[in-house]
């Protein structure tokens, strides 16, 4: 009787600072007060892409008023198309700055390459590093060397193994402040933008220490679908939610047909504290 | 400029039937006084495989007190190897009708062929349609033929508007009742059996009227992350769950590893009702 | 150190029968004097759908005429939607045995049911199991009670073990004639219909007896594409090819875009002749 | 009747410079008098990661020996795990120069940084962009101002689309030597390491008039599958190959189990050189 081995699996990578054996307690981690991790719930929210004062100011106080406790904005894109928008760069730091200080919201923002790092690491208090470069090794281990927490996405076509191992690079350098975000992962259906994968959240959270978030606007392209899957993710055990938020989504320049209008988000948040609230009295219960 | 055509939608199938432009209002389906659809959740649970009398009635019974609303049990089992359990057959079916009888729970079984379709029917209360049956075409054909409903579950690797198209076929013969699952698909990520598209639920939901549940055991094959999912099912819209349940999983002739026991079946369900109260309060208030 | 377990293969299906460890020879089959398998080479070639005498005697001639060894044509067709052309069922059949009869050719058509196996079976020489039927057990064990040949089709999303499982499946129950064939398999990429696999025919020669066949046809949905993927195919060690040619594919009641014309099948064929004689000198310059 | 839209296809990116619309005529890229495109066959050559002189300069010998026209090196390598080898860096560039001189071979190494690119430009004749920068925009700009040919590998989740899009970033920035490279997809298989697509490479020579190689010994992860998908490969009408060739793949320190050995490089050669004669001479005959 004959069974296959798996030849694409011969050479396994292995994990180890990112690994629940490695550390069991949950890794919590702290920016300006705002705590990720454990039983924090973490919501961070603001425009795809920074498109002016105006856009970046009336979506952050919009935000921070429903309860988002971060402030999301891109200022360097990645897009697929060289003749697309890319963003206003450092232009766009400043304004993400500026709303993060009007508003009091810790401020995420993506960096796409080493050479901006440093740029990027001045303005933002957490550095994000997009599905395209997951396995972009030396802008792995240059966030490995700062002092600031890193969002680190999952490649739209990464395994939770391999997120991991992404992990483990930022971490062998020394930064140990990782939040994992899973986004969708690509596969045949063609109806949404990507497949919302959430049981590679509960995967993470039994084989790492680490905080995981979710980002329901990539994973779905769809802003009607924002709401359930934000719900479905905090009861599932994420540890928060990345959501594209915009004042004014018919106008936007990237990415409107998946950004939720502030409106809903402000409904949306309630739902959340709501239900979080009730995941941690549950896990509460069951630890007495 | 160039853009590519998707040369692989040259010739897109269409539904009508199954639209939401045909029918506005949900279909909800009465079975013994047991409604799926609409508002209702339904709960489908018991054993992967029907073993004997023994497993068959003492999981039923755990079911029912647990609140389960319907009770399932395989006794055709499509296997992968011609040479696993293959089902107790027309004694299976006996002893389900014998566990629903004791429970008052309507039953649940696969039918993998149009020849032993009239069996199937003649004992059971819904006759399931397998992933590797979706586009069986004469199974769809004599099933649309029955005056019993259908739960039709969606391929692997089926889009969702191939499973429409499939609930499409069952219809057009005349049977209106069919019931949809989303039961994961195949993707390249192997450390869960299939990932769950929970995306579908939403997608079914606005283009059908017709009910979606989810199954979360198949979704995973890990018995752990059954709950949470079902949990995130439930949250975002899902109209019920099919949930593998037996009284001793390490026992199990099929599917141990994602079979829930007894015990965490009763906590689950007490999680579900409460958070489906919750979905619907939320749902009468936007209404309102 | 942390190496993930591969939670989807922990229950490992098993082939024997059909594996190169149970036979170390190549199986040959002979279906009315055409041999298919080892150092033979089989191109089964005609139109996707029977429609009409004119159009099956014309085209059969035409395939004749260029060298193929089979001739095709479904009678019985699974379309995605029930208000396709569903095929001309047994009227088609015996317009294809005529065609056969005329062209002294072996004939191949899908049967989609056991209902309709015996008619099938009465007609043609090979009946084929489609791809949305590669799990479709009764009906593998049905074709495994059958005297005449079997040509299986990969399923859409089956990996390489699972259509040798299926294969064993047919060779249990006692019919050792089986054909296996490569149709592409469902990805990402939606500018090809499906992706062709090559290295499937590579794996199968290795771990199986079987002969095994490509369909570039369905593989691509490209008329374009099937000239040199016929080419890659037979260079690559596939012991034939099953390929769609109408003599009109502009009027084509289905496949139309990816049917070759009779004439660029005429050219096609001096090609693969001149590139399997290369193959097998090779073969032999390696033997001795 | 209904028919659902893509919705992840809302914003499709769109190619330009990279277009057959564009430009008719095949690209011929020449490097030291070798030509890249067109009627030209690439043989690229040499060890997955340089090791020592020993190892680079045997090998280097032996694949020019067998006809080889570019010789391969890695210096700079991208490891799924931080405690993996990573690669010889400058010490390794040297030796690939030391190598290409010895031989008299153009030389390609992968850069993996904006921040090494002007070393690695300094050493080679050829710049790689591996399968996991195929979308690292500022690497993408960086190339397309270097003056050197770019080799550009799909990513292994990309569509064919993309490819040509991140073809399409290095050219708008000058840089219009640009040569492509198929090795395999991510799909749900699990015997190969990736699914070689052929198709793409028809897709590719259809869609624009950039030459396009292919990666076997990346594609499958089996050495044994390397010579069929090389022959075939040639005969769909690729314009060349990458194979990892090692003068003793048993002690290589990257991907020795897809190595093939220096003597079944030099027997596949002579294969590859009569495949490619007669391609041309097909070729020929068409266009008379």
């Amino acid at each position: 009787m004959k069974t296959l081995p798996m030849i694409n699996n011969i050479s396994k990578p292995k994990f180890n600072l990112a690994s629940r054996e490695h550390q069991g307690e949950d890794t919590i981690i702290n920016v300006k007060g705002v705590k990720i991790g454990g039983d924090h719930m973490t919501i961070i929210a603001g425009p795809c892409a920074i498109e002016n004062e105006y856009q970046m100011i009336t979506t952050a106080k919009a935000v921070k008023a429903a309860g988002a406790t971060m402030l999301r904005g891109g200022a360097y894109k990645p897009r697929t198309s060289p003749y697309s928008f890319q963003g206003l760069e450092e232009e766009g730091l400043k304004l993400l700055k500026q709303a993060g200080d009007i508003t009091n919201l810790p401020t995420v923002s993506e960096v796409i390459s080493t050479e901006t790092f440093d740029i990027v690491e001045a303005y933002v208090d957490i550095l994000q590093i997009g599905t395209r470069n997951m396995q972009n090794f030396p802008l792995l281990k240059r966030a490995g060397q700062s002092k600031k927490p890193i969002l680190l996405k999952r490649g739209m076509a990464a395994t939770i193994e391999e997120l991991l191992m992404a992990a483990e690079y930022i971490m062998s350098e020394g930064n140990h402040q990782v939040i994992l975000c899973e986004r969708g992962i690509r596969t045949f259906e063609t109806y949404t933008r990507n497949t919302l994968d959430l049981s590679a959240v509960l995967a993470v959270r039994k084989l790492s220490h680490l905080p995981i978030i979710v980002d329901p606007s990539h994973a779905t392209g769809q802003h009607d679908m924002i709401e359930p899957l934000s719900k479905a993710s905090i009861i599932t055990g994420a540890h928060g939610l990345m959501i594209e938020v915009h004042y004014q989504p018919e106008i936007a320049l990237c990415d409107g047909p998946q950004s939720l209008k502030t409106d809903d988000f402000h409904h949306l948040m309630r739902e959340l504290f709501f239900l979080h609230d009730h995941h941690l009295q549950l896990k509460r219960q069951i630890r007495d």
